[in-house]
């Protein structure tokens, strides 16, 4: 086998969950849109749906069709990018709830699918999604009237709980919604962590939940176990790797690894990462390749057959750091080329 | 449909691999590792077996398991991993011939399938994978003697006509295998374009079949089209995406498209790319979220309703530079979220 393995915790991931529950102290949503970030929304939805789910989000309609084949027909799902010219039949059938995000998808949505359930994303000043306060003030009184399931909107800079932006969009947000009935919904993982102003009706954590920061507390979730392929001693004025860009400058026993970009570990990460064997911290040398990866294994006493790229002792901020990018990203991008295996849930 | 479109031109691909072909004037093999390097094995392989391709590359047993039932029993599958511990059942009932890489792996697999046909890997000074001079030297009348199909090393800095390495491998490399009977191979993409001297008995293009350098005439295999979900107009001030790391100096037209780096493009892309709306060139604003992207459409006339950001005005290696990064990783990074069709082949 050099095939590397990537365990998913449900239990850690499910109890993520339940942490971020309880302290957003009202309805708690689930965001599982790209493929549960990486992690698998096949088995990802069914156990958040056992923790107590009862709304899930989703980026698109086809996102939302085949979540609700898992799930059956007893949660709500909910659709980012709203109500799409050509999603008629996939929203219909799958009983999606687009949140509109214009005056023009609500046209599409009222004439193509009259009653049919829908929500209202607002722009509170991300400029990303949802309607203009001049929009929604022309088709507010039209919109309520129909009982939408949710009135939402997304906070851009929630990561930094100092930032000016959070209680500027909190006052947008209040500012368009104040005294209207339907459930209202601002905050993903950082706006739960920003206090109970942010909290509303409801709260739709997704990066907290898979283990990722700004949630503290989380526990990680995902292993990584990369098997190692063959090692070797490499001579002082020896390079490794692709550009000869590691030289070696003392005698050095390296591992390739049976790992690389193909597989999501991000090329970027090359020249800072680390692996772990046991307790022991081992340098990526030279440039990380498709599917190979050099490692200093000097310090290891004895054989080497596997290292963990994420473990309990590394997880996707630290990668992250490495790569110059955030958490999310390396969720998302873990590769197909792993045998998954997952526990609890 | 908020769904991205990923067009595949088998026509084009193939065209490369015959390119490819014309120039090795020798065998020439064809690498699929990686899904085909995110293009899909199911449709890319069998595209290159009707193209004339008899020898195909993975990386691991398990993509050639894959392959196999892809492509039925007349081709030969090379696994660059060669024979790990556990790979016995799928070697022996895919019949792949796996690059052996050591003295473990060379023991490994005449203990368990004897007669069973196999490869050698040497190391010619890239550190990576395959057998040293000194573990060849003790192996190599033992070897030779089973006649293996294929002994082949691979260049670090082929990509680099100039690099001394080239040389210096290919010298190695010679030293290793002169006046063996067994086929030789050296070089990939990059060492097809070094020059005959570099090709011996066959060679093994990935890159440059799929469109990206170091093979300058290659033609453009992948396009990239991603729908709008909304535009807006954003006023002087205005802030697009997270962090607010984008402010308007003047009136400016966002669109909003559905795709992100959850589909494989690359967050690290975001401050320095466009993409196109026809002939128009249009900014990425602010940073790459994880299903959406803000785009400066201000210049465009009309409504906007799709944009392209692979086509064959933009490809894989302007991504790459972008990212900072290269295009073999723009390849293998494309997402699982698009719909995916294919022409010619």
């Amino acid at each position: 086998m050099a095939q590397a393995r990537l365990t998913i915790d449900l239990d850690a991931l499910c109890s993520n969950w339940q942490s971020l529950n309880a302290l957003s102290q009202t309805d708690t949503g689930a965001v599982v849109k790209a493929n549960a970030y990486g992690l698998g929304m096949d088995r990802v939805a069914p156990a958040l749906a056992k923790a107590g789910a009862r709304s899930f989000f989703v980026a698109v309609a086809e996102e939302g069709a085949a979540l609700r084949r898992i799930l059956g027909p007893d949660v709500e799902i909910n659709v980012f990018s709203g109500h799409m010219a050509g999603d008629v039949a996939l929203i219909r059938d799958a009983k999606l709830v687009p949140m509109i995000n214009s005056i023009d998808q609500m046209l599409l949505h009222v004439e193509s699918l009259p009653g049919h359930p829908f929500g209202i994303q607002l722009d509170s000043g991300m400029n990303r999604l949802g309607m203009e306060p001049a929009e929604w003030s022309a088709l507010r009184d039209i919109a309520l009237a129909q009982n939408p399931r949710l009135v939402m909107s997304h906070l851009a800079c929630a990561d930094e709980p100092d930032h000016a932006m959070n209680r500027q969009q909190l006052n947008a947000f209040v500012a368009m919604t104040d005294g209207i009935d339907a459930p209202r919904s601002l905050s993903a993982t950082g706006g739960i962590l920003l206090g109970s102003d942010y909290h509303f009706d409801m709260t739709r954590p997704g990066i907290g939940v898979y283990g990722g920061q700004p949630f503290e507390d989380a526990r990680p979730v995902v292993g990584l176990h990369v098997p190692v392929i063959q090692t070797r001693d490499v001579q002082p004025g020896e390079s490794v790797g692709y550009g000869n860009t590691w030289i070696a400058q003392q005698p050095t026993r390296v591992a390739t690894i049976a790992g690389g970009y193909a597989d999501g570990i991000l090329r970027a990460m090359g020249a800072e990462a680390y692996v772990r064997v046991g307790e022991q911290r081992c340098k990526v040398l030279g440039r990380i390749s498709m599917d190979l990866i050099g490692i200093d294994v000097t310090e290891v006493d004895g054989p080497v057959t596997e290292v963990s790229l994420l473990s309990q002792d590394q997880g996707v901020d630290q990668l992250a750091d490495w790569a110059g990018t955030i958490g999310y990203e390396i969720l998302t991008s873990l590769g197909a080329r792993y045998a998954r295996s997952y526990t609890g849930g």
